[in-house]
């Protein structure tokens, strides 16, 4: 192990003062370029790094920035991450994945460390569990820039970046409807909340403007170890001829069943998946599904946080709305 | 906004001194227990929670691991921090994951990073493009406690949890040659390391103890942008009668591929997956895949690592090999 450097020693070594290193360090128009390149090849030479929490303190910044997301081991987040990932390097800072499990519990704890300054800046998109917001309205009146993606706090006021949920319901359904569906199931988890709401709005409107009426049977309630008996007797009793998948990973159980059952897609039952996967080019049948601009949902959500970082006063909260688009495969075809 | 709390503002309400209400947040045993109490109702009442940089400086401990993966969106890698954070989770810790993109520069400055001291421990799986180990190494000279999992530094002397990745391999490539296969192609990156060697060692042994010799064209590497072509020309020059697929990502291509080519899995073609992902049991044909202890990997990597945090000390180095095993489905019948 190498001895301990600081800026001491730097100092000593060098023959300058401990404040011309630490300003060299940070960058400072006070010290020449030729005496900052000479300092900063020393530290990198000797391996010497400050330490993030005494210079955080010094500065307040953290140049990190906090994204919690419900899950990983899916696409769509994969793929937002990448997004806010892009924005994060070019401005220098730290992204660091917080993970809610889908659990209210666990968001809470989360936003609760986030209150003490850990993070410049917070992206998030809520557990499916998350009902009441009291816990987000808490960070909120703290002052700690935030914005929210695709899973969004809809009672409260703050910077969103969202897709378009409604008319995705809408148009989801009126798409089945145009393949001659006439009953129309929903497939979702028992907690599920803010967009899935409006979603699920969209599905109610468009049957609605079709004067059909919505049956308690036709919403597929999934707990969250999925069982694929409930979606079988859904199924069997409902006769359906048309289905909406919510979520990603209710597409396997779905599949599993109709196998099982003989419930040919899309002769008997026409399926629409809310989530685009690349394996969905390659099911039999192939899955009809909403591709969401997930790369440039991280991207927007993390430039609209910087903004909010770099001018913390008089900034407006907005809500941007991303479009979706329906990819049309064999699922829904005939 | 409300005014701002601290240590001061709470001794002062409570009338005790500024050290009893930190040694009483601290869980100090000089406290008693009805003080603790009391303080603990009033900080929380009021919201405050202690500045983790500060509390960090006084107990050098940031309570914090930090996780390195090289991507989100593969069921493998979700699994394994579910694993993880179930041991963290027991221990009080906070999990933080920090995304490598397979890129070995950014993992060389996420492990930079960490040289500060700013996580108790770190958990690592490497990045495909990561080939040389000086950033591990310099990591290592500091004596954080890292244990690395899956895919690691082979030359490296370590704690490890692996699985068994030549038996893998080998007993992989006898699977396919048991139900006739004697042309097997191997899929992978181009960009692969450490544990995909050792499978793909397994995969050589297994056909020079059958007397078949290997051929260069039998490895179709893939680049980090998949393109279908190179895989089409590769199964149209090659005539192979059995294919191992070493990479999540690579299932999609090769399905698309075979499909657009007519080539039928399993009579043609038997394809076997090194990784197992729920979508496997509805793919046509469903996919005979290896199912790797994910989870235990997870749980097994964070219990040596606080085995390390907590006694940092005279600890061994340890090499823990877990077993996967094959989960025979359509994709190599017949």
């Amino acid at each position: 192990m190498k001895s301990k450097i600081n800026i001491q020693t730097i100092a000593k070594a060098l023959g300058v003062s401990t404040s011309t290193v630490s300003k060299a360090l940070n960058d400072s128009y006070e010290i020449s370029q030729e005496t900052k390149e000479r300092i900063l090849a020393f530290a990198q030479q000797y391996g010497y790094s400050p330490n993030p929490y005494a210079s955080s303190l010094r500065s307040k910044k953290s140049k990190t920035i906090g994204v919690v997301i419900p899950e990983v081991g899916n696409s769509f987040f994969a793929a937002v991450i990448k997004g806010i990932e892009s924005v994060a390097r070019k401005k220098g800072y730290h992204v660091l994945i917080y993970l809610s499990n889908e659990s209210f519990a666990k968001e809470q704890i989360i936003l609760n460390e986030f209150q003490s300054g850990r993070v410049d800046g917070i992206l998030m998109s809520l557990a499916l569990e998350t009902n009441a917001f009291g816990h987000v309205e808490k960070l909120m009146e703290k002052g700690i820039p935030t914005v929210f993606f695709d899973r969004t706090p809809y009672s409260i006021i703050a910077s969103k970046v969202v897709t378009n949920d409604f008319e995705l319901g809408y148009h989801a359904t009126q798409h089945l409807l145009n393949k001659g569906c006439q009953k129309i199931a929903y497939l979702l988890h028992r907690h599920h909340q803010g967009h899935s709401h409006q979603r699920m709005e969209g599905f109610r409107q468009a049957l609605a403007d079709t004067q059909i009426q919505l049956l308690p049977s036709q919403l597929i309630y999934c707990d969250s170890n999925v069982d694929n008996i409930s979606i079988t007797s859904a199924l069997q009793q409902g006769r359906f001829d048309g289905l909406i998948v919510s979520a990603e990973e209710l597409v396997t159980p779905l599949y599993q069943v109709c196998k099982k059952q003989q419930i040919s897609i899309p002769q008997q039952l026409k399926v629409l998946s809310f989530c685009d996967f690349p394996l969905a080019t390659v099911l039999t049948p192939t899955l009809t599904t909403i591709k969401h601009p997930a790369f440039q949902m991280g991207e927007t959500a993390a430039s609209t946080l910087f903004k909010q970082i770099d001018k913390p006063q008089g900034l407006t909260n907005e809500v941007i709305v991303l479009r979706s688009e329906i990819i049309e495969r064999e699922s829904t075809q005939g």
